[in-house]
This record gives structure tokens, sequence and C-alpha cells, in this order.
């Protein structure tokens, strides 16, 4: 449980304050930036007492989770299980963000010589949260853009080997492509089970794979398309004793799973922390193993490119959206105070029970393993003889809740997706269940 | 005078309030999104009321410039002359802004079936306001992507000659720095006077450096550092007559001037809207002529790089924070009810008058050409004895002026820039003059 950010919160206002800023208010309304820190204590102060008084409460709807879900910003009824694309964002985070953009919208020029550090104390704060160092993190946009970084700043030579598995997201297979098509480097395919049976048919898939001209494993930690964890670790562990550098697509993985770069040893690891983290879209983590810094060159350059000396390097962007930074700070603060242990065991106990009734309705196919280390929040499935927008509209039509189609017909993985965030509840999931029994039923 | 926008803006709010997205209100205030709508429809209404009252009087701080400097989010009493480094946005502007996020935030699920019809719409307001095609439009993140998306995609040799000018922006300097570094390419300057004395001074300069090993010609078409606004349309055509190709760095451009892309000749055009259109920060245009897009490879690739037809194959970006593309569109409206011609000539004439003062003062050295064809809404000077912080410290504590210092020993620009944009007055050019006067007078 992290506390610490109320007093940040309140040392900013300070500084803010001394400007006058705390008397701005929003589009003529009384909501003022003061208004605002004190919605945001407020709701932390609600989770830290939960805390205190459920300490050992993990029981499936208790009152825990029920009064969490209301810190998350919904459209009224609406059943969010399709967080996977993009996540609401908790109140705080909202609250911050708006926050932040009126303080720079008022006056950019101070805010431009207040944010500096404050970037900082951010990326302090995700690379504590990830267990990685600040000089390994780089904010980019998005985990589309930390993939195409690692694949054009990578000196590969014509007829160099990359391997990718046969379910990576477009924004993990196309940087390669594109590299293939202009440079001639070789992208193969290995194939994944949907679901594998086993972290050793992954692992063997790969080793088998593996030929001298190999120099990168490119594969999703978060595989998108079937909701498979895949093992990072035991790859990392194959691909360096290979010689081979190990990038992972975890797109889902910050603030669905508690990450730990030390142990899951890739080379480069890219996400999305609008997913799963609440953060804002158009704001991601690109993490770079300060070992392999060496070999990688900036894709996009202005000052500090080559004189920087750590990942600040690969973070030579310009002038950006900078209220996202501020806002990705209060994500992580969000699941602090909640705890990443208690996300994650949340996040699998709703996908187990998610899965476990799944598998007992007639003709449905699970995409997904249920070995809880090769899986996570998201569950993947097909139904025989039913269309999976059927399933979407329907569930989305008779309850409010949504969820969506994934897949293509070529690997067989056409089907839904369903995302079991910690705003999900075990009622929820038998709402979904009800609805699909009842697809089932009128199947003909 | 441009009224569409209002009937977009009812259209849109139509199909928001279909799913109930009027009712939502923010942090708990009364500030719903049809109360937002309501406030932009107010200003443009007021706009609209003055243009007609108001048509011929393009007269110093008449009543028109006066109730426009309204529309605009300050800081109370803060009086903005650095826009060149971020501009305050329109009322309207932020408005859109976190209504967008606010509709985002409790439904991206909707929220993403809903935007990419509105990006286009943006797109082809965009490229009208420019004279181009939607086809040659691509959303950046701001002019440094955009400037390193043209030295990343054109197939440059070892050996081939890049020109940039002696004043290029960092972002316009490094993207081909790290070429040179990385692939071979040869980066030459070419000098340019402080301030030049004319267009063929400059075209000249470049004619003279062209070697048959010349491949690109890239340059500020808005030099920060001077304020220099470049003949770009005479530098295309040496170029193309020459067979190279023209790069153009416009970040102050958008917003600033009238801009003609078939006119100005440019075969790539980077831009940051945020600086003198209102847009927010983190939002960018980069326009790739129609002609030379099979030269270019994209950047950043996923789905779509390698079979989108037109400059959207340079969009690929993944998944961003599409409120500032919304945010995009409006300031464009708020500028085009204004009117493109009058913003430029309001523009210069404050800028006119602020040389005109500023050259009677003893020791004062122009960095920024009197030509109206060779200058625009940023001034750059000097004064012998005085510290260029000084007179931006000074300007702040006693008026609360915010302009910036700029420049490098090296090529003896040193000194402080000042932007002039509409909502600046004749007055606060004066409030500029006596506070030099003072410290001219208190120099010793």
């Amino acid at each position: 449980m992290d506390l610490t950010r109320q007093t940040n919160s309140e040392k900013e206002m300070q500084g803010f304050s001394r400007r006058d800023f705390a008397k701005l208010i929003i589009g003529g309304s009384a909501l003022s930036i003061y208004t605002l820190n004190q919605l945001n204590a407020a709701v932390y102060q609600s989770i830290t007492s939960l805390n205190s008084k459920y300490i050992r409460d993990e029981s499936p709807d208790g009152v825990y989770w029920e009064a969490l879900s209301k810190h998350f910003l919904f459209q009224d009824g609406l059943i969010m299980m399709n967080n996977g694309t993009v996540g609401p964002m908790p109140k705080p985070v909202f609250n911050t963000l708006i926050k932040t953009f009126k303080i720079q919208a008022t006056n950019p020029f101070d805010f431009y010589n207040y944010f500096p550090q404050k970037k900082e104390d951010v990326r302090t704060k995700l690379a504590r949260f990830i267990n990685a160092s600040p000089e390994e993190v780089v904010f980019t946009r998005n985990t589309t853009e930390g993939m195409n970084f690692a694949a054009n700043g990578l000196d590969l030579k014509e007829g160099d080997e990359v391997l990718i598995s046969s379910l990576e997201h477009p924004g993990g297979i196309h940087p390669w492509k594109l590299k293939e098509k202009r440079f001639g480097i070789v992208v193969k395919e290995v194939p994944l089970g949907v679901p594998p049976k086993s972290v050793d048919e992954i692992v063997d898939a790969f080793k088998k794979a593996i030929t001298p001209k190999t120099k990168v494993i490119s594969i999703s930690h978060t595989v998108y398309i079937t909701g498979l964890i895949a093992p990072i670790k035991e790859l990392s562990k194959l691909a360096h004793k290979n010689g081979i550098l190990l990038v992972a697509d975890s797109a889902h993985g910050l603030g669905m799973l508690k990450l730990d770069m030390k142990e899951l040893g890739a080379d480069f690891f890219a996400s999305s922390p609008y997913k799963w983290l609440g953060a804002p879209a158009g704001i991601g983590l690109f993490y770079v193993k300060k070992e392999v810094q060496e070999k990688l060159w900036p894709t996009i350059a202005t000052t500090g490119w080559d004189t920087y000396k750590s990942a600040e390097k690969y973070e030579t962007l310009g002038q950006r959206a900078d209220p996202l930074t501020f806002a990705l700070g209060e994500a992580i603060d969000f699941q602090n105070v909640i705890g990443r242990d208690r996300i994650e065991r949340r996040v699998k106990a709703l996908a187990t029970y998610l899965k476990k009734e799944l598998s007992k309705i007639r003709g449905l196919r699970l995409h997904t393993s249920d070995d809880l280390y090769l899986s996570g929040g998201l569950t993947a499935f097909s139904i025989k003889g039913i269309e999976p927008e059927k399933i979407v509209n329907y569930l989305r039509e008779k309850y409010n809740i949504v969820i969506r189609t994934i897949g293509r017909e070529k690997d067989n993985t056409e089907g839904v997706r369903i995302s079991t965030h910690i705003f999900v509840s075990f009622k929820h999931i038998d709402m979904v269940i009800e609805g699909i029994k009842h697809l089932v039923k009128h199947r003909d």
C-alpha cells in the first residue's frame, strides 16, 4: 500500500497554487484543480480503509471488489469485459488527466518548467512497478511503437532470421515484415497450440526453429488472440543460451500481471498501460535491458539521441501530450494502493471461474489454457454453429456487456474474447454464461 | 467563415446521445457534454457576429481582437508571447478535448466504433486548410516525428548528401545525423544570414552547395531561432530542377501563415499545430506529396503499412490519444471562423510594429528580417550588454509577459524571441518596449 501519492499530490498542489493555478476553473464550472485533488484523495482514502477492513477477504464479489468497481469511470450500466482493447480509467486517473491538461493549457510555459522532474518521478515509479531500473524505461505511444523501435534499432543484415510465433499481433508482425521487405531479413513463424499443452511444448517449438542465422525471437507475452501468457522466462533462457535477443510484446501485461523484468529476462519488452493499468490511450512502456542498449539505435532522433547514456536516448521524441504521463503515474498509484498481487489473483480467479463454467457448455471450445501459468485475464473461445458476432451482439443487447470477436480462420482461432478485470464480478460472469446458454439452446 | 462545424457538432451530439453520452457528467460536476457543446456554439456565434460587424476593421486593438482574445484559455493576467514553444488553446478546443476524453473514458468500445470516420473528417478538413489532398496528410505526434519519418523512410546510400541550413532546429538536424552515423550519408550545412538580405541570397547559398551527390534539401520553413520564413517555393524549384527532394520543417507554420502546399511545392512538410493553431501538444502534421510517396518507406508499421495506397501508410502507428485529433479539428474550425487571411495579416501587423519599435532602441540587433515575405510572427533580437535571461525575467516579473531566450553563441544568434499571435495586442507590445527601454536605460 503506497500512500506517498497523497503527499506528492499535496506538494504538487502547493507548487501550482503559488502561481494561482489552484484557482483556475474548468470550462466555467466549479471543477477546480483543488476539487479534483480532493476527489482523488477521497478515492485513495476509501481504498485504504477497505484494505485494512478486508485484508483477508479475497472472496467472490465481497464488499471489497464491489466498492472498488465504483472508482472506475463507466457509462451508466455498461459492463466492460473488453478492456483488452482499451480499458476504462479509474476516476483519479481521469481527474489527473484533465487537471494536467488544464494546467498545461492555461500556462504552457510554466508547465514545461515543471514537467521534466515530474516525468522522471513517473519513470521511477513505473520502473519500480515492473522491477526494472529507471534507466531501462522508455515512454512510448503504445506497444506497437515499442515493437517497431526494437525492429528498427537492431542492426540486422540480409539473411538474418527473426522467429515470431504464429499468433502474433499485427503490431508485433509488421515491424519485422517491413524490415524483411526493405532490408532482406527473414521472418519465420513458429506454430503455437491453441491452447498449447505445456511450457515445454512452446519452448521446444522455438528450440527446433533456431538456426545459426537466428538473431531474434519476437513473441507475445500476452497473446491477444488466444489469451495465452507465453513463458517468457523460459524462452529468454533459450534465446540467451543461443546468443539470441528476445523481444516481448506484452500489450496486456501491465496492470494484469505482477511483472518482474529481472525474472522474465526479456531484452526488450513493450506494453500498453491503457488496457489493464487504467492509463489513457496514447502512452506506452518500452523496456530496454541495460545490457543491450548499446545494440539498439534510436528510431526517432532529436537532441540527446547520441548523448544520453540510458534508455532516454530512445525517448527523444519531441513535444508530446505530457498529461498522459501524469495520468500514467496516477494509474500506477491506483493499482499500488490496491496491491498488485491482489489484482493478479482477482483477475485469475475471475478467469478461472469463467473457464470452468464455459467448459460445461456443449460444443464450446476454449482457446485459452486453464493452466494459471499459461493464462491470465483474457479468455477466448468459440462455439460450434454460433457466429462470434452473434455472441457479442446478444450480450450487449441483453446485458449491456461489452466483449469482442477475435481470431482468424487460418489457424482456427475465430471466436470471442472476454477480459475479466477487477471491476468485473462473478455475477457478471454468470450473466455471460446465462446468455451463452440461451444462444446454445436456440442454436438451430 | 465556416459554419459547418456547428452542424457537425450537432450531428455528433445526436450520435452520442443515442447512447446516453450526453447525460454523462465530468468528475461529479454539472459539466456535461451537452454543456460543453453549448459553450462552443456560443463562442462561434460570438465570432461570427463580430465578423459581420467588423468586416473592415483590421485596426490595431479594435473591439474585434480584444473580444477574440477572450476565447483563449489563459491563466489570469498572463500575457503569452511565447506560443512559439506551445500555444494556449482556444476554449472550444479545450472543451472538445476533455469532452472527447470523457466519451472515450466511459465507453472506449463505442468510441472506437465511432472514431475512424471522425478522424477522416479532420484529415479532410486539415487537407483543405493547407490546400493538399487528404491522401497526403498524416497525423503524427509533432514536427520532429515528421522529420524523422522523412529521414528514415528515404533510401539514401553511403555518401549521399543532405543539405541543411545552419539554423535548423534539433528536430530537423538529428534525424539526418543519426542516418549519417548509422548509414554513412553526408550532412552538409549551408550558412544562412541573420537575417538574410534577400530570397536570392538564400537560394544562391543552396545552389552553390549542390553537388551531383545531393539527394535532399532539408530546411526550416519557419526558423525557430531567428524567425525567418524561408522561401520554400523558390527552394523547391531549385531542388526539383536538380532532381533533389525538399523536406520542410514548418513547426510554426500551421496557424501562423496561410499555407498552400501546391504553391510551396515541398515534397515533405512537417508541422506542430499546437504552437500557432491552438491544438493540444502531441498531435502533428506530416504532409507527403502524392508523387513522392513511392519513395518513402513507413518508419512505424502495423496493419496497412504495405497495403494502403495513400499517406495513411505512414500512420499505422497503433492506438493513440485520439481526443487530440478531435481537438485539432476544433482548432481548425476556430481559425476558419476567424479567417486565415485575417489571422496572417494580424500576426504580421503585430510583428511589424514590434520590429519597428525595437529598431529604435540603441544597441539592439534584430535577428529577424523586416521583409514580410521572409518573416512572420516570430521576432528574435539581442541587445548589446544585456543578458537575454535578464530580458525574459524582467518582462515576466514586471508585466507577466512570457517570452523566451533563444540562440547559440556559435552563429551569433543568442537573444530572445517573441511570438505575436492574434491574442496579443499593440498595448502588450508597448509594454515589451517599455520594459526593454527600462533595461537599456539601466544597462550599466
